[in-house]
């Protein structure tokens, strides 16, 4: 790999190079690592210009863009949600995104971000945790064990020591799949009947189901004082996993509230049901968990500033192991202004050949 | 070039792939070509998701996003401006595009777009002209001779049989290196030493100048009857390019009046100023040009459609020249479900190599 000098060239992070590049690091490491940068991001929220996702929807689905900039660095993310992907062989959701140079416009990384918006989500839930779950907290149950739940586990385990995993699923196979994955990586791992056998004394509640519909993955009787729910699937209108008068017991945090209304669990309360923004937790400017039997609830719906966190890191590491190729993305002419006399150069080139 | 088939591959147009697609097609081929498809679309404009850009501004520049979806198909462009880029051999503009397919979400193409937007700016400001300069249009002065001007001049020639050309640019050299580019391309080409020099007897004033201020490129005495002015350069907020008293003399149309009343030069205007919109136009919806002795003016600043169309015309083009690259984009597990499985398969696959 030669180093990115060429002003045309755009380092770029396929799929491949992405496994590669978690796997060299290692998975744990790596969502350490990115769990710090998103940390360190949190810390400086009003630094970020902030916007709402820009949603195209169909009936099948939706497309979005989610751009953000902290007036150094721009980053956006492509993403796709399609619930029936699935049924076709294809991913619910899948991703993309851009790092640039807010000083010359200039793109600085292409990224494939399907497996890393899985990474950027999982280390995001265990940094809330970290600051909302009980200290003591070793036991987590999953409700969905799909294509993020993995993710999930190694994060807490990493970033919160948690070993103890309980796994529920209302398809038995995806549950052994995802134990049988984490096998050997130091879990203790139930998979469960029912998602009351799940929780049934777990610190932690993880839901992270896929079907875009209103649904009750959790009842309020399932839930005991001082668990902290740690609430990943429902993230656009009319999806969400949790029963209401759970939200009503919980002492509620979330990411960027103008977004988490329209698309997470409280799009169920009143647009002025008081909740707690994640980020003054994390930069010490409001208390996190109140009481070992305050129910904690991340409501969590991904934000923009999550993905620039996760490009930024991705960037950091491309030096030290080249696990990237060059892009021919940008025109460069010798000469800025002579666009097409590059056309011309390129034409007499291909005729000397 | 393998067909692709793979779910993981998004077809790659690199600024080598877009140069060859451009000379294997013939430049005046592929302008022409590309104003079918953008007249096509913008006779179906009504079935279009219409929004104005997403920018992020800086004191240095601007970076947006333009995204548009026909309900089939979903494009947005990614594009910069950052006049300062010349003084330090970068471009002012560079971009790159994507479409997808809204079924499913899936990215279909991701392409350069800095020559692309050239191409598509000058097809579509040659559209405008067909529908509204008078039909014996054969002079065109350029006031401005930038990166856009060849492309600009070819696409009148090709699309209009514009052949006579007045090139003027502050800087005599950039006139110089238009004339010379265009040299032996079928032109009668004088370079002339002052704007109302370059206009005086021309049917049609192209502006397309570069600087992010308040110019006048052309004072209201300059614009005799029956021009046609083609706007091109005045594209953002604080940016224009025509003295105000032109534009209250003339018949504007626009692409997309939201985005225009805030980028284009009616932002000199009321916002109440009545404005045609160019689609109703091509679309047989509403007459172009009154008469001979009307004033019309394009306020040309680039709409997210234009871009949906030369994505669209150059994915037509991929299988017939295979000037196009396999990027290993999207993850693609043998289960979809099971996106941490492709990462243990990968790390199984690495070692047994």
């Amino acid at each position: 790999m030669t180093a990115y000098t060429n002003l045309n060239v755009v380092p770029f992070v396929s799929v491949e190079n992405m496994m590669r590049l978690v796997l060299t690091i290692g998975t744990e490491t790596f969502l350490t690592e990115l769990a710090k940068v998103i940390e360190e991001d949190f810390r400086r929220w009003e630094a970020f210009d902030k916007t709402p996702r820009v949603a195209s929807h169909s009936d099948e689905g939706v497309i979005e863009l989610m751009p953000t900039s902290d007036g150094t660095l721009y980053g956006f993310k492509y993403v796709n949600g399609h619930p029936k992907n699935m049924r076709e062989g294809r991913q619910t959701v899948t991703a993309f995104g851009v790092l640039s140079d807010v000083g010359n416009g200039y793109p600085m990384l292409l990224s494939e971000m399907t497996i890393l918006t899985a990474l950027r989500t999982a280390a995001m839930s265990a940094v809330a945790a970290k600051h909302l779950a009980r200290p003591s907290s070793k036991t987590m149950a999953i409700i969905g064990n799909g294509a993020q739940s993995e993710f999930q586990a190694l994060a807490f385990k990493a970033i919160l020591g948690v070993t103890d995993l309980r796994l529920y699923d209302i398809d038995p196979s995806a549950s052994e799949r995802c134990a049988k994955n984490l096998a050997g990586k130091g879990f203790s791992i139930r998979t469960c009947t029912s998602s009351q056998d799940a929780v049934e004394g777990a610190d932690i509640i993880t839901t992270v189901t896929a079907d875009k519909q209103y649904a009750t993955i959790l009842s309020d009787n399932m839930v005991g004082p001082g668990v902290h729910i740690n609430a990943v699937g429902g993230d656009c209108p009319g999806k969400t996993e949790l029963h209401k008068d759970i939200l009503l017991r919980s002492d509620i945090f979330v990411e960027y509230p103008p977004q988490t209304r329209i698309e997470g669990e409280i799009q169920q309360l009143d647009a002025d049901h008081p909740v707690k923004e994640l980020w003054e937790v994390i930069a010490g400017k409001r208390a996190g968990r109140e009481s070992d039997r305050t129910i904690t609830l991340f409501d969590s719906v991904g934000f923009a500033i999550e993905d620039f966190s996760a490009l930024r890191y991705v960037r950091s590491k491309l030096k030290e192991t080249g696990l990237y190729d060059d892009l021919d993305l940008l025109a460069d002419p010798d000469e800025p202004r002579d666009l097409y006399g590059m056309l011309l150069r390129c034409e007499a080139r291909l005729q000397s050949a």
